[in-house]
C-alpha cells in the first residue's frame, strides 16, 4: 500500500521516487484510487523538481502499460515512427510515411490533434471527405500490412494514463514539463513497438519549447530514455521560426502534401522530409551512402510511387480519392489577400503568429472539445529571405469566420520586412545526440 | 472572467497574482466553478513560490469573508485572541483564556483540533463529560458576554474556504506553506473581530516549523498581516523541544489545567501563561509595570477568580462541572509505568516522539475522521534537568490499547539520560517583532 500524500510530499522535497512508489501512484489515479487532486499536486511538483533517469523510465513504462501494446512481430521490416513536437504548417509525416513506406520501412503511427497555434496530423487527414482516424487495431494492422504505413488516432485502449494524465496536465498548467513531455511522447511511441524513432525536435517562435538549450535537453533525454527501451532513436534539430513549407491549415496541407507527393512541394519541406527519411533509413541500417539513398528517395518520389501509396492509404481508411487526385475539386472560401506596405526584403515570419492566425481563421481549436473548419488556413506568398514589393500580396487567408481584422492584423504583423538582408538560416540546425551535443547535419548539402 | 490555468501557470512561472485573479480563484472554488485538481496545482505552485505581502492580504481577506464574520461591538472590551502553532502537551490556552479574562479582557476564541503529534484545545475540552464545543453563533456571543471567553468550534458558517482548502493541502502535501499557513490562522481570526492577538509561535522537535528561523519567518509575516489589517499582533517565540508541563492527552491536560488554576500548575506552563498575558495586557493598553501586572495575573489565580470562570464557562457550554471541581471522579485505564535504565540527568525529552506516542495510545488521531479516547495519554514524571535514579518512574502512560509495545517504545526513546548536566534552556526564547528581530523578554526573570 502507497501513502499519496507522503508520495507528493517525497517529490515536493526533491527527493526520488521508488519505482514500486510512481507505478503504483499512477496505476492507483489510471484505477481511480487516488483523485485527481492528488495527481496534479505531484505533477506540479515534478514540474519544480524534475524526474531523474530511473524515475523516468519507470513512468514510461507504467504509462505505456497501462493499456494495450500493439504487437507486430507478424509483420517483417523494420518498425519506425516520427515524432515532431509540433509546429506551423508542419505536414512533414504526411509526406515522410509513404516515402519510407517505398524503401520497405514499416510506418505504424499514431498521431495526434492539433491544439493552440500548432497544427494535428489528424486534423489534416480528416479535413479529406470520408476519411476517419478512429479505426480498430485489426483494421491499423491491416493497412499497415497492405500500404507499408498507417496514420491514425490514438484509441482509447492504447496508453489510457497518458490520455487522463494529458488532459489534467492541459487543465492545471503543467504542460511544460521536461519529463512530463518526454513520458508523453514515448509512453505513447513504446505502444506501438517500433524498432527505431525518429524525432523532429522543433525551435523557434512556433515550437513548443521556443529555446534551443530547452529543445536539446528535450531531444537527449528522449533519446536516452528510447534507447534504455531499447529502440534506435534519431534526433534532429530543426528550425520554427517561420511555417514549414507556403501552407497553414488543414485542408491547405494536404494540398501541399499532395503537391510534394508529386515533386512539386516547396524546398524547405522537401529539404526537411529528405533529412528525416536519411535519419531513419541510417536507424534501420541502411549503409548506403547518402547521395545513393537521396537518389532512391526522388526516385521514389518522381516515379510516383509515393503518390500510389498514399492514395492507397486515404482509401482504405475510407478517404475520398478523386479530391486528392483533384485538389481543385474542394471548394475554398473567397481569399484574402495581406498587402506589403513597404518594398525590401522579409526577414522575419512568425511561426507563433500564423499558427494563432490560422487557428482563429477556424483551422484550430482552443479547447479539446472544440469543432474545426477543413477548409481554413493561410497560403504564404513570401518566406524569409524574399523580395517583395509594396502592394505586392504577401498572404492569403482563408476563411469562413465574419470578423476576420483580428486574423489579418496577426498575419499582417507577422511579416517584417526590412532594406537590409540578413544571412538566412538553415532549417536544419543539426543532429541532437543521447550526450545533449549538436552534430552538423551535412548530408544534403 | 478569470482563466484558472493562466493564473496556475502565472504563479508556477514566480509572477505575483493580481488581488482580482487571486481573489476570484479562491471565490470560484469555494462556489465549486474550480476543481479541486486546479486548486492543488496552484497550491503546489504557493508552495515553491510563495506569495507576495499583497498576494497575502488578499487571500487572507478572500478567506475571512468567504463566511460569516463575528460582529462583537456590542461588547464592550478590549477583544483578544491567542493563537499557539501547535504542540505537545499544550494546554496554555485553557488556562491564559479565563486569567486574562479575569483582567477585563474579551477572549473569543475558535479553536481547532489536534492532528498528527500534536492535541487540540477542542479535544481536551470535549474530555469533559457533556460539553459539545459545536454551538450556535448566539451561544457563542451570550457566553463570552456572560464569562468574558469563550472555547468553541469553528461552524461551517465561519471561514468555510479555510476549511475546504485546509483539508486539500492535507491531502496534497501543501501543509508547510509559509503563506498558506500565515493565511489559514489569520483568517479564521480576523473574522473574530478581534482587537489584538497575541502568537504563541512554537520552535524545537515538537513544533509544526522545528527550524528557529522558519518559526521566526511565520511570526513576522503573521505580524505584519494582522497588522495591516488594523489589529495589534505579538508574538513569542517559546521552546517545545520538550512538551509543556507534565501532562499529555485530552482529560490529563484538562486535570493539569485545573491544577494551573488552582495554583498547583507545573512552573513551565504557568511562566508561559504569565508570559503570554503579559504581551496580552500590553497589547490591550495596560501601561503598568510587569510586577504589578504579574501579581494581579499571581492574585487571579490565587483568589479562585479564574478557575471560577472556567468553571461557569464549562457550565455553560455543557460540561459536567463536578468531575473538574474533582477531577479524581474520572476514571483512569491502569497505568503502564517507564522505568529508568540508568541514574543520571535527563537531558532530552523528544516532544515528537511524545505526542506520537500519546496519539498512539489513543489521544489523537491520524485522519481527521478518526475518533479519540479522551482518557488516554502520557504522565511525564520527569523533565529536562532533573535527576532521576535507575528504576524510577520516568513516565506513565494510559492507554486501552491491547498492543502496548510501540508506545512504550517511544516513549522509553524519547528520553536521554546522561552522567553529564547540560545548560538549561529557557522555555522562551524571546518575542519576535514585524522585522523579524529577536527582542529578548525578561519581564519574569
Amino acid at each position: 500500500m502507497i501513502i499519496p500524500t507522503e508520495i507528493i510530499q517525497q517529490k515536493r522535497n526533491g527527493g526520488s521516487l521508488s519505482s514500486v512508489q510512481l507505478r503504483e501512484f499512477i496505476r492507483q489515479y489510471v484505477a481511480g484510487n487516488i483523485p485527481d487532486y492528488q495527481m496534479s499536486a505531484l505533477l506540479m511538483a515534478i514540474f519544480f523538481r524534475g524526474l531523474d533517469a530511473d524515475e523516468l523510465v519507470t513512468l514510461v513504462r507504467t504509462m505505456r502499460d497501462s493499456g494495450k501494446v500493439l504487437h507486430l512481430s507478424d509483420i517483417t521490416g523494420f518498425k519506425i515512427d516520427k515524432h515532431s513536437t509540433g509546429g506551423v504548417g508542419d505536414k512533414i509525416s504526411l509526406i515522410l510515411a509513404p516515402l519510407l513506406a517505398c524503401l520497405g520501412i514499416i510506418v505504424p503511427m499514431i498521431s495526434g490533434r492539433g491544439l493552440g497555434h500548432t497544427g494535428g496530423t489528424l486534423d489534416k487527414l480528416e479535413s479529406i471527405p470520408g476519411l476517419q482516424t478512429r479505426i480498430s487495431l485489426t483494421k491499423f494492422k491491416r493497412i499497415l500490412r497492405e500500404v507499408g504505413f498507417v496514420i491514425a488516432g490514438q484509441t482509447d485502449e492504447i496508453v489510457p494514463a497518458d490520455r487522463r494524465i494529458y488532459a489534467l496536465r492541459d487543465a492545471t498548467a503543467t504542460v511544460e514539463s521536461l519529463p512530463l513531455v518526454v513520458s508523453s511522447i514515448l509512453s505513447k511511441k513504446l505502444a506501438e513497438d517500433l524498432d527505431g524513432l525518429i524525432l523532429d525536435v522543433k525551435t523557434g517562435t512556433g515550437a513548443f519549447f521556443p529555446k534551443q538549450e530547452d529543445a536539446i535537453q528535450l531531444a537527449s533525454r528522449l533519446i536516452a530514455v528510447g534507447e534504455d527501451f531499447g529502440i534506435r532513436v534519431r534526433a534532429l534539430l530543426t528550425r520554427m521560426d517561420q511555417p514549414v513549407g507556403v501552407k497553414v491549415g488543414n485542408w491547405l496541407e494536404v494540398c501541399e502534401t499532395v503537391a510534394c507527393l508529386q515533386g512539386k512541394g516547396p524546398t524547405d519541406t522537401m529539404f526537411e522530409v529528405y533529412a528525416l527519411a536519411l535519419l531513419a533509413l541510417r536507424a534501420a541500417g541502411f549503409t548506403d551512402d547518402s547521395s545513393e539513398l537521396l537518389s532512391q528517395l526522388k526516385q521514389a518520389i518522381s516515379s510516383g510511387a509515393a503518390m500510389e501509396r498514399f492514395l492507397l492509404y486515404v482509401r482504405l481508411i475510407g478517404g475520398d480519392i478523386q479530391v486528392i487526385e483533384n485538389t481543385a475539386r474542394c471548394p475554398l472560401p473567397p481569399a484574402i489577400p495581406i498587402i506589403a506596405v513597404k518594398s525590401g526584403f522579409v526577414t522575419e515570419l512568425n511561426a507563433y503568429q500564423i499558427g494563432i492566425a490560422s487557428a482563429l481563421a477556424g483551422a484550430g481549436r482552443q479547447r479539446a472539445e472544440d469543432s474545426i473548419d477543413p477548409v481554413a488556413g493561410i497560403h504564404l506568398h513570401a518566406k524569409i529571405g524574399v523580395v517583395v514589393q509594396e502592394g505586392e500580396v504577401l498572404a492569403e487567408i482563408y476563411t469562413h469566420k465574419r470578423n476576420t481584422n483580428e486574423i489579418c492584423k496577426l498575419v499582417s504583423k507577422a511579416f517584417s520586412i526590412s532594406a537590409e538582408k540578413l544571412p538566412l538560416d538553415k532549417i536544419i540546425i543539426g543532429e541532437v545526440t543521447r550526450n545533449s551535443e549538436l552534430k552538423p547535419f551535412n548530408e544534403l548539402v
